[in-house]
């Protein structure tokens, strides 16, 4: 049995096809056609550029139109003019093959990108060395598997997924994914989990103690792949599958009811979206709403800052996809560990601890205002709420009120229409604004607990620091009271306290949230139907019950043991 | 008038004398004697030994033995046997001179370390330039301004204070410093203080602005210096001075007494030291104990980790220096801004939420262990206490009392005295614990508020940050009520609760932390008398009544109103 990373749940069941990295052998040879090994260049570039449109075009059905952009900017990067005089030069005074002309020319290219030491230049410098891969197996006739044509019932195994080869794949056709690289939030993890193909990940040297055809079992909730299982396991495997199945099948019938407790009490069950488009799929996942659009995905993956036009369109869209349903957008929350390279912003030595989010946006009110005016315009199509992140004082909500007070009279004589009762509400992620929680809660017309955030300054840990991930954990004590502070303050005040990100949907924590009296549970479409499952099956009385436990334990260990026992 | 960073306290009123970096010009000429040169060469550098152990030597008496021992450094860094062997080996092939050569040579090994991203081997790179610097005055008769033999009543104004500088200071004769650069935890503010002479710091331009002999008077308190006042500036300046001297003189009277308020309530005055060296200074300034000993420093400027001998000799030299007096000793706290090259811990992203202080000790048990011995084997010749840093849970202060219950049951084995009453409290630092401190306050012998680090993990600042300096007080009311919290935690179960840091000697936060309860007062040494003073125009009436205005209050700006106007 091999145990990795639990990448995309689900249980898998099917025959290994590994997909091989082919070793490519560039011949150290002299030439003497020049012309002939120039129209092999430009031959080959051709064949690159076609395959990738087209492995983009079938990318963008499948999986998504920012993955295909990536593998469109891979064109781009290669028809920079003088990449190709590089090349074509070098054949002609070194009459050397367009095999060793390219390769020496993209390696040198990646080679200055990858001394830069920053994160996007150096991808940049990967980019690069798949490119050089992909048009030296085109020049040298190596056939990369076709993906496309794998038959049903097949478990991928790869050293990673890379955009390329996960453009070729037919979701149904694919059982499972077992890869040697690769954690929760990589590239692999995130596409499997949109093609909802179970996957398991980090499996040291997977892809030599398989041979294609082997029988693979794979539990990707668990994290765990048995090779070649006996048919007692295989028969269980079927089991779990089955049992899967039933319960994706069960929870279709908690589509289209409230989100009640067991002994009634309504809660709100909506969705934490990135995108304008994944408003969609918070519809068809039967979200009630939106606890969390993160806006900073607009300004990601360009050059430039958003206008307030283009702002404008995606709040109003998300607006008028939730047809007058709750939608809570998070202004700017830049910094930390999202950069955004045009925003120029410096490099700082606890980024977590820095400029980032309303600290910025408060400095740069240029860009501040474009984001307010444009959320404040796209008011009149839906119930957008505005929502600030990390908040420390009352302040910054006040001065963010002004603003928005300002823009409102801006748009009183501009003429044009706004939900004059906009609400303007904090995302409660810092230990300050819990301390403060009494009084920000009477000038707040919301709290959304972010739980990482809380977590992460709470207990004084980078959740991404393995050595210290020990200590992060929203089951410790010191959390569990920072919550249940925040959400007893929020209620005192009369005003809606809910949850987002994904503790939200953790089934051990729902009983407390209830317990504690949150009102609104925020969680990714996906998960909707089981926290709404969840919540059906507890009674509040229990709940309370069990918070009086787990609230008189010491230690994160205690907690857990309390859980356990449920 | 100037305005400078306020380095150093005090009045100083004085002529300028400018230590000047001479320009060095090295001539471009070939040279036939290669044997004459190497003998200039040699000659110049058994000059610079002799000179540089000579100012060491002065240093050690005048600053300490600390500095003294960056200088022995350099003449290390130079006796490396391939420099000289390079240097040497290109006077003979390149018929160049000694300058030449050894300006070549030095500023390569200098070039090297500075392209390496590390402070540490870049700060090398500015030894070797320093190096460099002052072997080359002497090759070319170049003579540096003799500090020593500034006469009285001299103003220094240097672009920056270089170890070698100082090391001829005589503090009587220097009236005030001004430099072009440097902040208050620079090298050259640390030592203007340790000599108690009022420093400038930061004032662009000022070596041009002025020229020797002007007159000038010079505020280091708040940062201010007049060149060539008026007769009325002067006057206005005389009096300052008289006035900083009576005051000081006038503080002399609450030496020898205890700290009581002006209503009789008695707390503990105590200091923070960081060698053992300085318990001497808590002494002669009156402190009633050590509040903190901060244990890195034994750790810090050497390439091992200290022996349990050297550390039990450094830790049993305090608690005989204090005669009884509590030592509270605060087991190694590193990680964060806090680097030690040779525990190889690796870079981290936010180094503040990262592998530090009881996080590294509890994994590094082979290094605590060691410590925590070298502490219960002094705690036999003083009263000295152990104090955990940064505690976010209970299990952490159990782990430190399981194996400090460990090592008594080895001492006693051995036959080795210890104090069995041996108290381990925590410092109180992050928003877990003071979520969590009526918890903790029930398995802790004291708490100390670690004000720093409270308020920025409170407030989620880096306080090295200037980007988010302005969130970053212990005035804000997030960070007043953590503090509150943490002491009445604290004394509900009649615990001590004391603060250490620069924090406990402001006298805006003093009442209010006599109005919270706190016990003891841990400061430096040189502000023990004027803390007890405050403090003993202090009544407990008057500071409830503040702190119930001030804990009213929403915002910072609000809190620094109330003080405002007392």
């Amino acid at each position: 049995m091999y145990k990795g990373i639990a990448g995309s749940e689900g249980i898998g069941i099917g025959n290994v096809v590994i997909i091989e990295e082919h070793e490519i052998v560039i011949e150290n040879k002299k030439i003497t056609d020049t012309d002939a090994e120039i129209a092999r260049l430009q031959g080959a570039i051709e064949k690159f550029v076609n395959d990738t449109n087209a492995m983009a075009d079938r990318m963008e059905k499948t999986v998504g139109a920012k993955d295909a952009d990536i593998l469109r900017g891979h064109i781009q990067m290669l028809q920079d003019p003088t990449i190709e005089e590089q090349i074509t030069a070098l054949i002609v005074s070194e009459k050397i093959t367009a095999e060793k002309a390219l390769d020496q020319v993209l390696e040198q290219t990646a080679e200055i990108f990858a001394q830069i030491p920053d994160e996007l230049l150096q991808q940049r410098a990967t980019d690069f060395r798949d490119i050089k891969a992909r048009i030296l197996k085109i020049l040298l006739g190596i056939e990369d598997y076709d993906i496309s044509a794998a038959p049903a019932g097949t478990v991928l195994v790869a050293h990673d997924l890379t955009p390329s080869m996960t453009a070729g794949i037919v979701a149904e056709n694919i059982a499972g994914i077992l890869t040697e690289v690769g954690g929760r939030t990589s590239h692999s993890a995130i596409l499997a989990r949109a093609m909802e193909i179970p996957a398991v990940l980090s499996i040291d040297g997977i892809c030599t103690a398989v041979k294609n055809g082997d029988r693979v079992v794979l539990n990707g909730t668990s994290g765990e792949a048995i090779v070649n299982p006996d048919a007692e396991t295989e028969q269980k495997f079927a089991g779990l599958l089955e049992e899967y199945k039933k319960e994706k099948e069960l929870l279709k019938k908690f589509a289209g009811v409230p989100t009640v407790s067991a002994d009634g009490t309504k809660v709100e069950l909506v969705c934490n979206i990135g995108k304008p488009e994944d408003a969609k799929k918070a519809v068809e996942c039967d979200g009630e709403g939106i606890g969390l659009f993160r806006t900073e995905f607009l300004f990601m993956d360009r050059d430039t800052i958003p206008t307030e036009e283009e702002q404008f369109e995606a709040y109003k869209s998300v607006a008028e996809t939730m047809k007058g349903k709750p939608v809570i957008i998070r202004t700017l929350d830049i910094g930390g560990d999202k950069e955004i390279p045009y925003l120029g912003l410096e490099k700082e030595d606890n980024p977590f601890l820095g400029y980032r989010a309303i600290r910025f946006c408060l400095q740069r009110t240029d860009i501040y205002n474009t984001q307010l005016r444009a959320l404040v315009r796209a008011s009149a199509f839906g119930r957008i709420k505005i929502m600030v992140p990390l908040v420390t004082c009352v302040d910054e909500l006040r001065s963010v009120k002004a603003m928005v007070a300002d823009i409102m009279k801006e748009l009183d004589a501009e003429g044009i229409a706004y939900n004059k009762n906009l609400e303007i509400g904090i995302m409660m992620e810092t230990p300050a604004a819990c301390m403060m929680a009494d009084v920000l809660a009477k000038e707040a017309a919301f709290f959304s607990i972010g739980t990482n955030d809380l977590t992460g300054y709470t207990m004084a840990v980078d959740r991404g620091n393995s050595k210290v991930a020990y200590l992060y954990s929203a089951f410790n004590p010191a959390v569990l009271r920072a919550i249940k502070r925040i959400i007893e303050c929020g209620k005192k005040e009369g005003i809606m306290v809910g949850m987002c990100g994904e503790a939200a949907a953790d089934p051990k924590l729902i009983p407390l949230l209830l317990a504690f009296g949150l009102d609104e549970f925020s969680v990714s479409a996906t998960s909707v139907l089981k926290t709404r499952k969840t919540i059906a099956d507890s009674s509040m009385a229990e709940c309370k019950a069990l918070a009086d436990k787990v609230m008189a334990c010491a230690t994160e260990a205690e907690v857990q043991a309390v859980l356990a026992q449920q």
